[in-house]
Protein backbone atom coordinates (compact mmCIF):
# COMPACT_ATOMS: atom_id res chain seq x y z
CA UNK A 1 0.00 0.00 0.00
CA UNK A 2 1.18 3.31 -0.58
CA UNK A 3 0.72 6.18 1.68
CA UNK A 4 0.98 10.25 1.46
CA UNK A 5 3.49 11.69 3.92
CA UNK A 6 1.57 13.51 6.17
CA UNK A 7 3.31 16.11 7.94
CA UNK A 8 1.23 15.90 11.46
CA UNK A 9 2.30 12.18 12.11
CA UNK A 10 5.76 13.05 13.28
CA UNK A 11 4.49 14.98 15.72
CA UNK A 12 2.04 13.10 17.09
CA UNK A 13 4.67 10.06 17.29
CA UNK A 14 7.04 12.30 19.17
CA UNK A 15 3.72 12.39 21.62
CA UNK A 16 4.13 9.16 22.70
CA UNK A 17 6.93 9.47 24.90
CA UNK A 18 6.48 6.43 27.08
CA UNK A 19 7.02 4.45 23.32
CA UNK A 20 9.09 6.26 21.14
CA UNK A 21 12.84 6.38 21.42
CA UNK A 22 12.99 9.81 19.33
CA UNK A 23 17.03 9.70 19.89
CA UNK A 24 17.87 5.80 19.33
CA UNK A 25 21.63 6.87 18.86
CA UNK A 26 21.35 8.37 22.24
CA UNK A 27 20.29 5.30 23.90
CA UNK A 28 23.59 3.25 22.88
CA UNK A 29 24.15 0.74 25.30
CA UNK A 30 21.66 2.14 27.66
CA UNK A 31 18.65 0.47 26.78
CA UNK A 32 18.04 -1.38 29.71
CA UNK A 33 17.71 2.13 31.44
CA UNK A 34 14.94 2.90 28.90
CA UNK A 35 13.02 -0.23 29.83
CA UNK A 36 14.07 0.40 33.59
CA UNK A 37 15.05 -3.97 34.16
CA UNK A 38 17.66 -6.10 33.74
CA UNK A 39 15.55 -8.06 30.75
CA UNK A 40 16.74 -9.85 27.44
CA UNK A 41 16.28 -7.35 24.77
CA UNK A 42 14.42 -8.63 21.44
CA UNK A 43 13.80 -6.24 18.29
CA UNK A 44 12.38 -6.37 15.10
CA UNK A 45 13.54 -5.31 11.87
CA UNK A 46 10.78 -3.77 9.56
CA UNK A 47 8.19 -4.19 12.00
CA UNK A 48 5.59 -2.60 9.85
CA UNK A 49 2.40 -2.27 11.89
CA UNK A 50 3.53 -3.79 14.48
CA UNK A 51 0.75 -6.72 15.18
CA UNK A 52 3.76 -9.65 15.10
CA UNK A 53 6.21 -7.47 17.91
CA UNK A 54 3.15 -6.34 20.01
CA UNK A 55 1.51 -9.65 19.77
CA UNK A 56 4.93 -11.49 21.75
CA UNK A 57 5.09 -8.11 23.80
CA UNK A 58 1.50 -8.68 25.22
CA UNK A 59 2.81 -12.31 25.78
CA UNK A 60 6.60 -12.21 26.96
CA UNK A 61 6.04 -9.40 29.91
CA UNK A 62 9.74 -10.72 31.13
CA UNK A 63 11.28 -9.41 27.39
CA UNK A 64 12.07 -6.26 25.98
CA UNK A 65 10.84 -5.73 22.50
CA UNK A 66 12.17 -3.12 20.05
CA UNK A 67 10.50 -2.28 16.79
CA UNK A 68 12.48 -0.46 14.12
CA UNK A 69 10.60 1.16 11.10
CA UNK A 70 11.37 3.87 8.73
CA UNK A 71 8.21 4.44 7.19
CA UNK A 72 6.65 7.17 9.59
CA UNK A 73 2.78 6.43 8.34
CA UNK A 74 3.16 2.45 9.06
CA UNK A 75 4.75 2.92 12.72
CA UNK A 76 2.42 5.20 13.76
CA UNK A 77 -0.36 2.17 13.76
CA UNK A 78 1.75 -0.12 15.75
CA UNK A 79 2.16 2.60 18.57
CA UNK A 80 -1.19 3.95 18.91
CA UNK A 81 -2.32 0.36 19.39
CA UNK A 82 0.65 -0.45 21.77
CA UNK A 83 -0.54 2.73 23.53
CA UNK A 84 -4.30 1.29 23.72
CA UNK A 85 -2.92 -1.49 24.99
CA UNK A 86 -1.24 -0.13 27.80
CA UNK A 87 2.14 -2.07 26.67
CA UNK A 88 5.27 -1.17 28.61
CA UNK A 89 7.93 -3.31 27.23
CA UNK A 90 8.01 -2.27 24.11
CA UNK A 91 9.84 0.69 22.27
CA UNK A 92 9.42 2.15 19.21
CA UNK A 93 12.05 3.45 16.67
CA UNK A 94 11.57 5.60 13.69
CA UNK A 95 14.56 4.64 11.30
CA UNK A 96 16.49 2.85 9.08
CA UNK A 97 18.72 -0.73 9.64
CA UNK A 98 21.78 0.68 7.88
CA UNK A 99 21.98 2.82 11.25
CA UNK A 100 21.77 0.04 13.09
CA UNK A 101 25.42 0.20 14.92
CA UNK A 102 24.75 3.98 15.90
CA UNK A 103 21.59 2.29 17.67
CA UNK A 104 22.58 -0.63 20.20
CA UNK A 105 26.41 -1.56 21.67
CA UNK A 106 27.99 -4.85 21.12
CA UNK A 107 26.21 -7.54 22.62
CA UNK A 108 23.16 -5.18 23.66
CA UNK A 109 20.27 -7.78 22.09
CA UNK A 110 19.24 -11.35 22.51
CA UNK A 111 17.86 -12.05 19.40
CA UNK A 112 16.66 -10.06 16.00
CA UNK A 113 13.31 -10.52 14.27
CA UNK A 114 13.62 -10.38 10.32
CA UNK A 115 9.95 -10.93 8.91
CA UNK A 116 8.83 -10.78 5.63
CA UNK A 117 11.87 -8.18 4.75
CA UNK A 118 12.24 -6.93 1.21
CA UNK A 119 13.96 -10.03 -0.56
CA UNK A 120 14.96 -7.87 -3.45
CA UNK A 121 15.33 -10.44 -6.08
CA UNK A 122 17.58 -9.33 -8.52
CA UNK A 123 21.17 -10.70 -7.99
CA UNK A 124 22.31 -6.96 -8.59
CA UNK A 125 20.88 -5.90 -5.42
CA UNK A 126 21.38 -8.66 -2.65
CA UNK A 127 23.79 -6.22 -1.22
CA UNK A 128 20.36 -4.80 -0.05
CA UNK A 129 18.71 -7.92 1.41
CA UNK A 130 18.91 -7.80 5.36
CA UNK A 131 20.55 -11.06 5.34
CA UNK A 132 23.79 -9.64 2.87
CA UNK A 133 27.34 -10.69 5.30
CA UNK A 134 27.43 -6.63 5.41
CA UNK A 135 24.03 -6.90 7.65
CA UNK A 136 25.01 -10.11 9.26
CA UNK A 137 28.25 -8.64 10.54
CA UNK A 138 26.32 -5.85 11.83
CA UNK A 139 24.17 -8.32 13.71
CA UNK A 140 26.88 -10.21 14.97
CA UNK A 141 28.45 -7.32 16.73
CA UNK A 142 25.05 -6.27 18.07
CA UNK A 143 23.95 -9.63 19.50
CA UNK A 144 24.62 -11.36 22.44
CA UNK A 145 26.85 -14.62 21.96
CA UNK A 146 24.80 -17.30 21.16
CA UNK A 147 22.02 -14.40 20.12
CA UNK A 148 19.39 -15.67 17.50
CA UNK A 149 18.28 -14.26 13.87
CA UNK A 150 15.06 -15.12 13.32
CA UNK A 151 13.84 -14.77 9.67
CA UNK A 152 10.29 -15.42 7.80
CA UNK A 153 9.87 -14.68 4.24
CA UNK A 154 7.23 -15.84 1.39
CA UNK A 155 10.67 -15.35 -0.98
CA UNK A 156 12.32 -18.31 -1.98
CA UNK A 157 15.00 -16.45 -3.12
CA UNK A 158 15.39 -14.34 -0.53
CA UNK A 159 15.12 -17.75 2.01
CA UNK A 160 17.69 -19.68 0.04
CA UNK A 161 20.13 -16.91 -0.07
CA UNK A 162 19.71 -16.08 3.69
CA UNK A 163 20.23 -20.30 4.33
CA UNK A 164 23.40 -20.04 2.15
CA UNK A 165 25.11 -16.82 3.09
CA UNK A 166 24.52 -17.03 7.01
CA UNK A 167 26.02 -21.10 6.79
CA UNK A 168 29.23 -19.53 4.63
CA UNK A 169 29.54 -16.45 7.68
CA UNK A 170 29.92 -19.25 10.68
CA UNK A 171 25.99 -19.05 11.91
CA UNK A 172 24.05 -21.86 13.07
CA UNK A 173 20.99 -22.73 11.22
CA UNK A 174 18.34 -24.33 13.65
CA UNK A 175 14.58 -25.82 12.43
CA UNK A 176 14.51 -24.51 8.88
CA UNK A 177 10.91 -24.71 7.63
CA UNK A 178 10.23 -24.65 4.28
CA UNK A 179 6.42 -24.34 4.30
CA UNK A 180 5.52 -23.00 8.50
CA UNK A 181 1.97 -23.76 8.17
CA UNK A 182 2.07 -27.14 6.85
CA UNK A 183 1.32 -28.11 10.30
CA UNK A 184 -1.64 -26.42 11.14
CA UNK A 185 -1.18 -26.55 15.13
CA UNK A 186 1.62 -23.47 13.85
CA UNK A 187 -0.94 -21.08 14.07
CA UNK A 188 -1.19 -20.79 17.21
CA UNK A 189 2.55 -21.57 18.22
CA UNK A 190 3.85 -18.59 16.09
CA UNK A 191 3.10 -14.92 15.88
CA UNK A 192 2.01 -13.67 12.56
CA UNK A 193 2.61 -10.56 10.65
CA UNK A 194 -0.17 -8.84 8.59
CA UNK A 195 1.45 -9.64 5.02
CA UNK A 196 1.70 -13.08 6.81
CA UNK A 197 -1.47 -13.48 7.45
CA UNK A 198 -2.70 -12.64 3.97
CA UNK A 199 0.09 -14.92 2.32
CA UNK A 200 -1.54 -18.01 4.76
CA UNK A 201 -5.32 -16.74 3.30
CA UNK A 202 -3.75 -16.78 -0.43
CA UNK A 203 -2.18 -20.41 0.39
CA UNK A 204 1.89 -19.11 -0.16
CA UNK A 205 4.20 -21.62 1.85
CA UNK A 206 5.79 -19.37 4.83
CA UNK A 207 9.84 -19.95 4.74
CA UNK A 208 11.44 -19.63 8.29
CA UNK A 209 14.71 -20.38 10.15
CA UNK A 210 16.26 -19.69 13.37
CA UNK A 211 20.11 -18.24 12.53
CA UNK A 212 22.16 -18.57 15.68
CA UNK A 213 25.61 -16.28 15.81
CA UNK A 214 28.77 -18.05 17.45
CA UNK A 215 31.78 -16.47 17.87
CA UNK B 1 5.80 -47.66 -12.88
CA UNK B 2 4.90 -51.66 -10.94
CA UNK B 3 7.09 -53.98 -12.70
CA UNK B 4 6.25 -57.63 -12.74
CA UNK B 5 9.54 -59.77 -11.50
CA UNK B 6 11.03 -61.62 -14.33
CA UNK B 7 12.79 -64.68 -13.59
CA UNK B 8 15.12 -64.45 -16.74
CA UNK B 9 16.50 -60.91 -15.45
CA UNK B 10 18.88 -62.00 -13.00
CA UNK B 11 20.35 -64.52 -15.12
CA UNK B 12 21.04 -61.77 -18.10
CA UNK B 13 22.45 -59.59 -15.23
CA UNK B 14 24.66 -61.73 -14.48
CA UNK B 15 25.84 -62.00 -18.33
CA UNK B 16 27.09 -58.43 -18.23
CA UNK B 17 30.43 -59.55 -15.65
CA UNK B 18 32.27 -56.27 -16.78
CA UNK B 19 29.43 -54.04 -15.61
CA UNK B 20 28.00 -55.94 -13.30
CA UNK B 21 29.19 -57.22 -9.64
CA UNK B 22 27.81 -60.04 -8.23
CA UNK B 23 29.21 -60.37 -5.16
CA UNK B 24 29.76 -56.52 -3.62
CA UNK B 25 30.57 -57.43 -0.21
CA UNK B 26 33.67 -59.40 -1.51
CA UNK B 27 35.19 -55.98 -3.25
CA UNK B 28 34.80 -54.55 0.18
CA UNK B 29 38.21 -52.30 -0.16
CA UNK B 30 38.58 -53.39 -3.31
CA UNK B 31 36.69 -51.42 -5.49
CA UNK B 32 39.71 -50.15 -7.31
CA UNK B 33 41.32 -53.15 -8.17
CA UNK B 34 37.63 -53.59 -10.08
CA UNK B 35 38.22 -50.17 -11.76
CA UNK B 36 42.13 -50.96 -12.65
CA UNK B 37 42.77 -47.47 -11.78
CA UNK B 38 43.37 -45.28 -9.10
CA UNK B 39 40.56 -42.37 -9.38
CA UNK B 40 37.93 -41.59 -7.20
CA UNK B 41 34.95 -43.05 -7.14
CA UNK B 42 31.27 -41.51 -7.68
CA UNK B 43 28.55 -43.80 -6.50
CA UNK B 44 24.35 -43.20 -6.36
CA UNK B 45 22.08 -44.85 -4.24
CA UNK B 46 18.99 -45.72 -5.55
CA UNK B 47 19.94 -45.44 -9.35
CA UNK B 48 17.10 -46.44 -11.44
CA UNK B 49 17.51 -46.83 -15.06
CA UNK B 50 21.11 -45.01 -14.67
CA UNK B 51 20.31 -42.06 -16.66
CA UNK B 52 22.14 -39.72 -14.39
CA UNK B 53 24.98 -42.24 -13.45
CA UNK B 54 25.52 -43.39 -17.28
CA UNK B 55 25.88 -39.63 -18.31
CA UNK B 56 28.39 -38.16 -15.58
CA UNK B 57 30.25 -41.94 -16.83
CA UNK B 58 30.89 -40.48 -20.35
CA UNK B 59 31.22 -37.07 -19.13
CA UNK B 60 34.01 -37.50 -17.09
CA UNK B 61 36.44 -40.65 -17.74
CA UNK B 62 38.43 -39.79 -15.04
CA UNK B 63 36.27 -40.53 -12.22
CA UNK B 64 34.93 -43.95 -11.31
CA UNK B 65 30.90 -44.31 -10.61
CA UNK B 66 28.63 -47.07 -9.27
CA UNK B 67 25.31 -47.61 -9.40
CA UNK B 68 22.84 -49.34 -6.92
CA UNK B 69 19.64 -50.30 -7.70
CA UNK B 70 17.43 -52.53 -5.86
CA UNK B 71 14.98 -53.58 -8.83
CA UNK B 72 16.39 -55.87 -10.86
CA UNK B 73 14.38 -55.30 -13.67
CA UNK B 74 15.16 -51.32 -13.32
CA UNK B 75 18.55 -51.95 -12.88
CA UNK B 76 18.98 -53.97 -16.27
CA UNK B 77 18.18 -51.09 -18.28
CA UNK B 78 20.92 -48.99 -16.96
CA UNK B 79 23.11 -51.89 -17.85
CA UNK B 80 21.67 -52.60 -21.34
CA UNK B 81 22.20 -49.03 -21.97
CA UNK B 82 26.12 -48.69 -20.63
CA UNK B 83 26.71 -51.84 -22.68
CA UNK B 84 25.31 -50.49 -25.75
CA UNK B 85 27.67 -47.10 -25.10
CA UNK B 86 30.90 -49.10 -24.24
CA UNK B 87 31.65 -47.61 -20.93
CA UNK B 88 34.02 -49.03 -18.50
CA UNK B 89 34.29 -46.38 -15.60
CA UNK B 90 30.80 -47.74 -13.99
CA UNK B 91 29.58 -50.92 -12.05
CA UNK B 92 26.30 -51.56 -11.35
CA UNK B 93 25.31 -52.98 -7.94
CA UNK B 94 21.73 -55.15 -7.54
CA UNK B 95 21.69 -54.15 -3.50
CA UNK B 96 19.72 -52.51 -0.78
CA UNK B 97 21.14 -48.99 0.71
CA UNK B 98 20.94 -50.88 4.19
CA UNK B 99 24.35 -52.77 3.45
CA UNK B 100 26.69 -50.04 2.61
CA UNK B 101 28.96 -50.89 5.32
CA UNK B 102 29.04 -54.62 3.85
CA UNK B 103 29.57 -53.17 0.26
CA UNK B 104 32.17 -50.62 1.18
CA UNK B 105 35.33 -49.91 3.15
CA UNK B 106 36.37 -46.96 5.68
CA UNK B 107 37.14 -43.72 2.94
CA UNK B 108 36.22 -45.78 -0.43
CA UNK B 109 34.29 -43.27 -1.82
CA UNK B 110 34.29 -39.32 -2.93
CA UNK B 111 31.10 -38.51 -3.44
CA UNK B 112 27.64 -40.36 -2.65
CA UNK B 113 24.62 -38.90 -5.27
CA UNK B 114 20.78 -39.17 -3.86
CA UNK B 115 18.38 -38.24 -6.21
CA UNK B 116 14.81 -38.21 -5.76
CA UNK B 117 14.78 -41.23 -3.36
CA UNK B 118 11.52 -42.49 -1.11
CA UNK B 119 10.63 -39.38 0.90
CA UNK B 120 9.11 -41.08 3.46
CA UNK B 121 6.69 -38.24 3.91
CA UNK B 122 5.25 -39.40 7.48
CA UNK B 123 7.44 -38.58 10.55
CA UNK B 124 7.01 -41.92 12.05
CA UNK B 125 8.66 -43.61 8.57
CA UNK B 126 11.72 -40.77 8.73
CA UNK B 127 14.04 -43.61 10.05
CA UNK B 128 13.81 -45.11 6.64
CA UNK B 129 14.79 -42.08 4.47
CA UNK B 130 17.98 -42.12 3.43
CA UNK B 131 19.44 -38.59 5.01
CA UNK B 132 18.12 -39.85 8.48
CA UNK B 133 21.15 -40.12 11.15
CA UNK B 134 21.64 -43.59 10.71
CA UNK B 135 22.44 -43.76 7.19
CA UNK B 136 24.68 -40.13 7.67
CA UNK B 137 26.72 -42.29 10.04
CA UNK B 138 26.95 -44.99 7.51
CA UNK B 139 28.08 -42.36 4.57
CA UNK B 140 30.38 -40.57 6.89
CA UNK B 141 32.23 -44.39 7.65
CA UNK B 142 32.68 -45.22 3.96
CA UNK B 143 32.97 -41.49 2.37
CA UNK B 144 36.49 -40.15 2.53
CA UNK B 145 37.51 -37.02 4.81
CA UNK B 146 35.71 -34.01 3.19
CA UNK B 147 33.66 -36.53 0.86
CA UNK B 148 30.33 -35.02 -0.05
CA UNK B 149 26.81 -36.09 -0.58
CA UNK B 150 24.62 -34.29 -3.67
CA UNK B 151 21.45 -34.71 -2.94
CA UNK B 152 18.26 -33.83 -5.36
CA UNK B 153 14.56 -34.26 -4.63
CA UNK B 154 11.05 -32.48 -5.42
CA UNK B 155 9.74 -33.66 -2.16
CA UNK B 156 9.41 -30.27 0.28
CA UNK B 157 9.59 -32.87 3.60
CA UNK B 158 12.47 -34.59 2.72
CA UNK B 159 14.77 -31.95 1.63
CA UNK B 160 13.49 -29.75 4.58
CA UNK B 161 14.23 -32.98 7.16
CA UNK B 162 17.68 -33.57 5.12
CA UNK B 163 19.25 -29.92 5.93
CA UNK B 164 18.19 -30.15 9.17
CA UNK B 165 19.41 -33.46 10.13
CA UNK B 166 22.81 -33.07 8.23
CA UNK B 167 23.07 -29.52 9.77
CA UNK B 168 22.44 -31.24 13.37
CA UNK B 169 25.08 -34.07 12.60
CA UNK B 170 28.16 -31.84 12.07
CA UNK B 171 28.02 -31.59 8.01
CA UNK B 172 28.59 -28.65 6.40
CA UNK B 173 26.06 -27.74 3.60
CA UNK B 174 27.00 -25.76 0.27
CA UNK B 175 25.00 -24.68 -2.56
CA UNK B 176 21.47 -24.80 -1.25
CA UNK B 177 18.89 -24.45 -4.27
CA UNK B 178 15.26 -24.41 -3.82
CA UNK B 179 14.80 -24.61 -7.03
CA UNK B 180 17.55 -25.69 -9.42
CA UNK B 181 15.55 -24.50 -12.30
CA UNK B 182 14.91 -20.82 -11.73
CA UNK B 183 18.22 -20.43 -13.74
CA UNK B 184 17.40 -21.95 -17.25
CA UNK B 185 21.32 -22.30 -17.60
CA UNK B 186 21.06 -25.23 -14.71
CA UNK B 187 19.49 -27.19 -17.45
CA UNK B 188 22.83 -27.98 -19.11
CA UNK B 189 25.00 -27.54 -16.12
CA UNK B 190 23.20 -30.30 -14.22
CA UNK B 191 22.74 -34.31 -15.13
CA UNK B 192 18.91 -35.16 -14.94
CA UNK B 193 17.29 -38.32 -13.81
CA UNK B 194 14.42 -39.94 -15.63
CA UNK B 195 12.02 -38.63 -12.75
CA UNK B 196 13.68 -35.10 -13.04
CA UNK B 197 12.89 -34.32 -16.52
CA UNK B 198 9.47 -35.14 -15.63
CA UNK B 199 9.10 -33.02 -12.91
CA UNK B 200 10.84 -30.26 -14.79
CA UNK B 201 8.09 -31.14 -17.67
CA UNK B 202 5.35 -30.29 -14.78
CA UNK B 203 6.97 -27.53 -13.83
CA UNK B 204 8.21 -29.08 -9.86
CA UNK B 205 10.13 -27.01 -8.43
CA UNK B 206 13.68 -29.24 -7.57
CA UNK B 207 15.47 -28.74 -4.30
CA UNK B 208 19.08 -29.52 -4.53
CA UNK B 209 22.47 -29.53 -1.60
CA UNK B 210 26.11 -30.01 -1.58
CA UNK B 211 26.59 -32.43 2.10
CA UNK B 212 30.15 -31.91 3.04
CA UNK B 213 31.29 -34.48 5.69
CA UNK B 214 33.59 -32.84 8.23
CA UNK B 215 35.55 -35.19 10.59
Amino acid sequence: MRLRKKPWVIDELMNYTNLVVARPEEQQGKWLEAFNNQNPIHAEFGTGRGRFLIALAEKNPDLNYIALEQKQEVLIQGIRRANQLGITNIKFILGNANRLSEFFAEGELSRIYLNFVDPWPKNRHAKRRLTHHRYLEVYRGILTTGGEIHLKTDNEILFEFSLNETLAHNFLLKNICLNLYRDEENRFLHEQTDYELMYIKEGRPIYRVEIIEQP
